[in-house]
């Protein structure tokens, strides 16, 4: 399980960096006493912090304390924090917090979330939006 | 070897985090196909790319290579890129490209070079003169 996540991780971070971004796998991402993600990205201008999922089905379930970890860490860093999902024969997608289900003892991701994930022309979208503020 | 590196890079992420950056080890920094530093860090300003290194004395030579990689991942990711050295019973000292002197096959760092080099403070101050000029 664990070595096909980092399959899916390594897949991700081929996406990031064919997309534009220098992008990392973090090491002991599960393991450190410091909140960590398991992949940041950045292009210069804006910076991710991922939360690396894959699932055959929907719906996908993320305990609080890993979505409050992937919120302290891009807090501290400068980043934007995302749940970046495969689902088998689908692109990547992302989702903000904002964008999850609550649950009693977390969060979810099911149909209804999935059809408002981001795909990566949706992250860089974001990304060119911000830059033309900073330009008037 | 690799075992005693990663020790050093783990206790420059805990000094990281205590000097009020979000620090990650990057995983498979050396066998990744995409240019990549052993540690990513951020404190929602500035961001850096360190190659870490400890020795137990003087000179230490550094390959253009790695050099070029550490600049590369740098550019791309949006951060500044420095060799971090730590030296028995020494602080953590930090150093940039344009720091290194050049040797015939690279680059080398010697008792001159170390004594130009950053501590933390001057870390956080580059980006506190950064902050400032910003609120010209």
């Amino acid at each position: 399980m664990k070595e096909k996540g980092s399959r899916f991780e390594r897949s991700l971070i081929e996406e990031l960096w064919k997309n534009g971004f220098a992008a990392v796998r973090v090491a002991g991402s599960g393991i450190s006493h410091f909140p960590c993600p398991d992949v940041v990205a950045g292009n210069g201008n804006s910076f991710f912090a991922f939360e690396v999922k894959m699932r055959r089905s929907l719906p996908l379930y993320i305990s609080s304390e890993e979505i409050k970890k992937l919120q302290d860490f891009s807090r501290a860093f400068g980043a934007k924090g995302y749940i970046a999902l495969k689902l088998p024969r689908e692109k990547w997608k992302f989702f903000g917090a904002e964008d999850l289900k609550k649950t009693s003892k977390g969060y979810k991701i099911d149909e209804e979330v999935y059809a408002i994930g981001k795909d990566f022309s949706e992250l860089k979208g974001l990304i060119q939006s911000r830059l033309s503020e900073c330009d008037e």
